[in-house]
């Protein structure tokens, strides 16, 4: 079934007088953006909140490859066009029931002097932002080109405090570093942490999604929205004018874009408001993208899921079967004749137990990794044939865990690592995602560790991008979800493709394995990695001293229980992970009881407080349903949350159950200390909440029938 | 049916004392190797024929990437194995009925000092050459390795005279020049003509196979063999000490090889003799390579054809169906909507009197060109989407094609352009090889014409190998024979997968519409492109003006009428078109004849004549028939060949219809001039004939029962 379109949209056009200057404000009037031509015919545009630049003059083009003139100069104004939409619809999976997707456009064709050229900026205004990208309609003088860098730019009004990781061809996987705008430079290198694939490619250089604040409390997100067959955009800082301006990420030679007209750019997205909690609710990087393009999403389902997968990343077992390869032969190398370590996870036996776990508990699914031949040697040597994604280890029985997962009504989840080794993966691809299809697996997740084959390009240039976008689109062909991990960070593209149901993207939860995430992380990534789309986290550990699943690892996981539990609310998914060890939850059976519990689907999100880097509170009623789950995670310093919980429907009752920090839990002393207390509540109470360092509180809220 | 295996060989094997010097003769005892370790243990071999030097002492070895120790010395020599082997083994087509394998060979286990690593130099001496290639067995010290370069030398003895081609990473299509070693510097500008794609690296950089003669008579040639997922070898010559060195073709990032252990490079060949015709003969280049790895050949078989392709090639007729469109975007493009122009081939009706006409003369295959959606914007784009192998335009019709042709006996040839965009193919090759299948199609013509997509690598590196060496094997699951032009020049991989058919891999025919191709190239072709296996050259062009078919084109095909029917002779292939337009043929139907007659798989093949340059004269003997062929191709000079018949027969009688230049025929001012003479022969028969400047004769030999 299509998702539902309620149309309620008015859609006016008017052409206007051809003056070098036109204004665009937002359906609340409340921003404004003011399109000029300079006196060289350079584009410009300016953003102003509530009548206060936020924006400054900010030039737009690009730089093209070869002799080609430019798109920089010289343009005239030949038309310009403004609509208003109003339009909500149905996601099939998400935050809200209906999501409305309402502005106001401005878009201005441009002809280029000398050349004929067209190009048209399409501005679309939204009450908590403004999205631009570039088109270019088909036409005789353009048609295809090379884009030697993106010109487009965001001139900041001062020396903002933003909440930044480097910018990166190839990982987002980095701790955010906050600090002034002029601070960058000076942190840059010591921002830059080790990652299995990384290039950067300026000292100023820095990724999005990025959260800003201004002195003022103006709140500034840049990211972009509908990236396809594109590279992905970072943003370079001239840090003496604070004018960031977009830096694609380069192919092999050099290169950024090959574009033939018709064709459009990804949407570059500025929101702005005085409160951050604007921008957690904001839908308009979703609105950005195309309606789904899949005919019957039936088949697509949010996944509650556990693994055997964290003990691989302390360290407590392994991927690989054997430690006698140095080199893997694949169809060549038989090992029914090695001798099996003793670590391999992904062992009949073993699976049973997480599946037997899981339909005990009321999980989805059952993701194992390390089930298929080659994990000896993947990583790290350009090998081209590192995977086939079919044949499985001796001790991982495909039809035998097929046949005991359905009699457990669980399903399992598919694990791809391409080792960044595209075309392998491509080549593989269908019958590796038939191979699914025929043992009982809905979804996969993908992986992308490592340096990208062909090498020269990375994990975020164009022909790369094209390919995530390939998986992407194929698995739908079969009816599979994906959670493409080390892939080009989510610009919303599960609108058009609701298969995709999560992205890593983002420094995830085994960080919390590889030395530790800073304790604030989570009051970010909201604010950052997720305004382009769900992210699998992978949340929930429960043990917080490493060294207990493997004594050589001695990393500490910088969180509370409290605010592992809180991140299944604020951490938005229609995909999540109980990541621990089942022996882990079995000794602490009270509080696993919100991970059950804990919805993945909602009717209706409530933001109810919000700071970056802070704390962010968040309410969210479950699907079909009158239950509520809030969640709270929380910062450095102590704090202690006061919601109401008027959104409950009046004149019912309630039970709360409050899963919250001891007062004396801390993230690193004391991280397993956390109380549960159930109260009866309706729409008129107050609850007043600590969470500690790195703490959180989580909360279900049943209604009393 | 696997090829049949006469075992007839004889092994032994020895360990030698491990001295530093290691000798290695050829059967004949006419050839022979010295390998010895240089004082500071790199390895280094000499070669020798009837005890005069051909290649001074030449070092072997490795650079590798980074930081690792590279392979060039510090080696100490640890074991040798020295071995004889015998064998015959019968092709599934070719030049002769059954083919002898018979070698010395010499293995040197050399163990680096300090790092441990084992690198085997492996050298097979045949009567008519030697081959070497490196071994990089299963080791703790060597696993995965980056090639920087590999440093095998070809120290030639003076300045000997060479037939050249421009060192090019992406094309061999060019004209050859003959010039001492020394001149090559001089030359190399003059030498590169445009392609669609080409890069060269050096002034001195010349491509294999390289055919040289020496001030003595002696002639030399060097290429390689087996080369699979290993980087194209050039070389590159240090033209004051007259060494070649191998020179490998890079990818993106200027890294030439990917090797993981156990694995082995390809074969380096070196062939001298003081008769040129035994560089004609040798099967040292398919000896090289494995046994056929296909089980059963039976679909495998050679092919006679006619194409719609030379009108487009000269100009007259289009590839593409209309001149509406700047740009394609297959799927969304709609052809039904558009202008088709007047001069598009590929339609129905032709196609028919195609099939007519190959039908009425006893071809196996006609091929079509231009046939499917794309071709407005197939080239010089970077297009990665740019043709899906399978939608026709709109006056194809691929079902009633099919069965008029299955009605008629005729076979159609299809064809895949790929643009360079490998991933495209390979993404789309599955579907397309399916819809051949499915619509009766056994072959497969695949172009590479223009830049490799990804971009920054060449058609001649490792990664793009890789793709062809896929192609093939994937063609062969579906039963699949392939012709791929703009591939990588062979190398014997024939051999190992039969269904390789024919390669382009050179300047072909095609060039005579492009401004012409000098007279005698074909009388060095066998002795370069042609020694790796067979090409699709395309020849029998009948009409030489080539402003006839469009007056735009005022090119001249630089031969004549004669020398075209002895190329299916002398230029070797189960795969030979007759390229001219039918009606052309049909002005000619008395010389057509020999076209029609020509076998094109052979139980024997006599090399009669030959010197590079100058002249070639060839005699084969029908498969499984006592009809015999001879041509006879002609450089500058007129000259007559004197030829003994003592092959044939004795005691059976023989009718000969031989096929010759008029008097006063010339390439250039009176190509078409012809004469047809019968006339009785025996094995005892002489024959003299003409050949006048670019010409030849051609001589079908039938018994008289």
């Amino acid at each position: 079934m299509k998702p539902l379109f309620i149309l309620s949209f008015t859609v006016f056009f008017t052409v206007l007088n051809l003056v070098n200057s036109q204004t665009l404000q937002s359906p609340s009037a409340e921003l404004t953006m003011e399109f000029s031509l300079k006196n060289d015919g350079t584009p410009a545009y300016q953003l102003s909140y509530k009548n206060k630049v936020v924006i400054k003059p900010s030039t737009l083009g690009f730089e093209l490859k070869n002799d080609e003139k430019s798109l920089l100069n010289d343009f005239t104004i030949i038309k310009t066009n403004t609509t208003s939409f109003d339009d909500t619809w149905t996601p099939v999976w998400g935050e809200e029931k209906q999501i409305r997707n309402r502005y106001n456009e401005l878009a201005v064709h441009l002809k280029q002097n000398g050349t004929d050229r067209i190009m048209i900026i399409r501005f679309r205004m939204f009450n908590e932002g403004l999205g631009f990208r570039y088109e270019f309609p088909e036409q005789k003088n353009l048609v295809y080109f090379v884009i030697k860098e993106e010109r487009s730019q965001f001139a900041m009004t001062g020396d903002h405090t933003a909440f930044w990781i480097p910018g990166d061809y190839d990982t987002q996987e980095y701790d955010y570093t906050e600090s002034k705008l002029s601070e960058i430079r000076e942190k840059f290198d010591s921002a830059v942490t080790d990652n299995a694939s990384q290039k950067q490619f300026s000292k100023t250089g820095v990724q999005t999604a990025l959260i800003m604040k201004t002195s003022e409390g103006l709140y500034i997100n840049l990211h972009e929205a509908a990236l396809i067959n594109y590279s992905c955009m970072h943003l370079n800082l001239d840090d003496k004018h604070f004018v960031f301006e977009s830096h694609l990420t380069p192919d092999a030679q050099g290169d950024k874009g090959y574009m033939q007209a018709p064709c459009t750019t990804p949407w570059r997205t500025i929101m702005v408001s005085d409160d951050a909690r604007d921008i957690l609710a904001s839908k308009m990087t979703l609105n950005l993208n195309d309606p789904c393009k899949i005919e019957d999403t039936s088949w697509i389902k949010p996944v509650k899921y556990i693994g055997v997968w964290w003990e691989m990343i302390t360290g407590k077992s392994s991927w690989a079967y054997t430690d006698d390869l140095p080199a893997v032969q694949l169809g060549v190398t038989d090992y029914t004749k090695v001798t099996p370590n003793k670590t391999h996870a992904a062992n009949n036996t073993k699976v049973k137990r997480y599946i037997d776990f899981a339909s005990a508990h009321g999980f989805d699914g059952v993701l194992v990794e390390g089930w298929n031949e080659g994990w000896e040697d993947w990583f790290g040597k350009s090998k081209d044939y590192v995977f086939d994604f079919v044949t499985p280890y001796p001790d991982f029985n495909v039809q035998e865990i097929h046949d005991y997962a359905k009699s457990k009504g669980v399903k399992m989840i598919m694990h791809h690592e391409t080792s960044g080794s595209t075309r392998n993966y491509e080549r593989h691809m269908d019958k590796a995602y038939q191979f699914m299809k025929d043992n009982g697996y809905d979804a996969v997740k993908s992986g992308y560790v490592g340096n990208i084959l062909p090498r020269g390009e990375y994990h975020y240039s164009q022909w790369i991008i094209n390919h995530y976008q390939y998986a992407i689109e194929k698995a739908a062909d079969y009816e599979i979800m994906v959670n493409a991990h080390e892939a080009v960070r989510p610009t919303g593209i599960c609108r058009t493709y609701p298969n995709l149901i999560g992205n890593e993207s983002a420094r995830g939860t085994e960080f919390q394995a590889f030395g530790g995430s800073k304790p604030n992380h989570v009051t970010i990534l909201p604010f950052t990695r997720l305004i382009g789309g769900p992210m699998d986290y992978t949340p929930g550990v429960f043990e917080m001293d490493i060294s207990k699943l493997n004594p050589n690892n001695n990393s500490h996981v910088n969180s509370t229980i409290a605010n592992q539990l809180a991140l299944y609310v604020t951490m938005y998914s229609p995909l999540q992970m109980a990541a621990d060890l089942p022996e882990h939850y079995e000794q602490f059976m009270d509080a696993f009881q919100f991970i059950k519990d804990v919805a993945i689907d909602w009717d209706k999100s409530i933001y109810l407080e919000a700071e970056p880097g802070r704390y962010i509170t968040i309410a969210r009623k479950e699907k079909g349903s009158s239950n509520w789950f809030i969640g709270n995670v929380n910062g450095n310093n102590p704090r202690t949350s006061t919601i109401k919980l008027d959104f409950l429907d009046k004149g019912k009752k309630y039970m709360a159950t409050i899963y919250a920090d001891a007062k004396d839990a801390h993230y690193k002393t004391n991280p397993q200390a956390y109380t549960i207390n159930t109260k009866k509540v309706t729409s008129k109470t107050k609850l007043s909440q600590l969470s500690v360092s790195g703490g959180g509180f989580a909360i279900s809220i049943k209604e009393i029938k």
